[in-house]
């Protein structure tokens, strides 16, 4: 199976303004969320996000390119994954702490 | 002295989405790791910003209007303090995760 790869910053070009951005908004939360709660490599599709397939891959990009995810291709398939590890290590308890946040706000 | 109120969100009407927008900034981030050190109220003008004095106020108010800074008008000086029981209580770790982050990624 082939595999694309997409452009991502790498671990030391990750700034917290950009990281910060990422998450300012609500359906990119629910995003991370998402992965975080799944633990492993997730397709876009298998998240549900009320807007349209243009808005979601926009918003899966702006994660991606703020370092927040990792994003590949499995075939036709784009997998999802939080950065967790290279997050954690640059931001200790930041990604713990908004994820945290997320579901004490959620209604 | 007189003091003049301005407005703040209540405790309960602060949002994660607008502090982490309020804080995707690095001027904004800047005055938040100012007044974190500083832990008392700050006058504006104590805070050096390379910016305009409009600019500076603008970037103020995204704060205070985020739910992230409490100012308060004391004679003619403007007063700001971090809202840190509020953002601690609300959102447990964040603030000093990415007060914390903004420390580590100065150069």
């Amino acid at each position: 199976m082939s595999t694309r790869l997409l452009e991502h910053p790498s671990a030391e070009d990750i700034r917290l303004e950009s990281v910060l951005h990422a998450l300012a908004d609500p359906m990119r939360l629910a995003i991370v969320r998402f992965l975080a709660e799944s633990d492993r490599e997730v397709g876009c599709s298998e998240i549900e996000l009320a807007v349209s397939k243009s808005t979601g891959t926009h918003h899966f990009r702006v994660l991606r390119e703020a370092g927040v995810i990792n994003q590949c291709y499995r075939g036709t398939a784009k997998l999802n994954a939080l950065r967790r590890a290279d997050l954690d290590a640059l931001f200790p308890g930041l990604l713990d702490s908004i994820i945290a946040a997320t579901t004490r706000q959620a209604p």
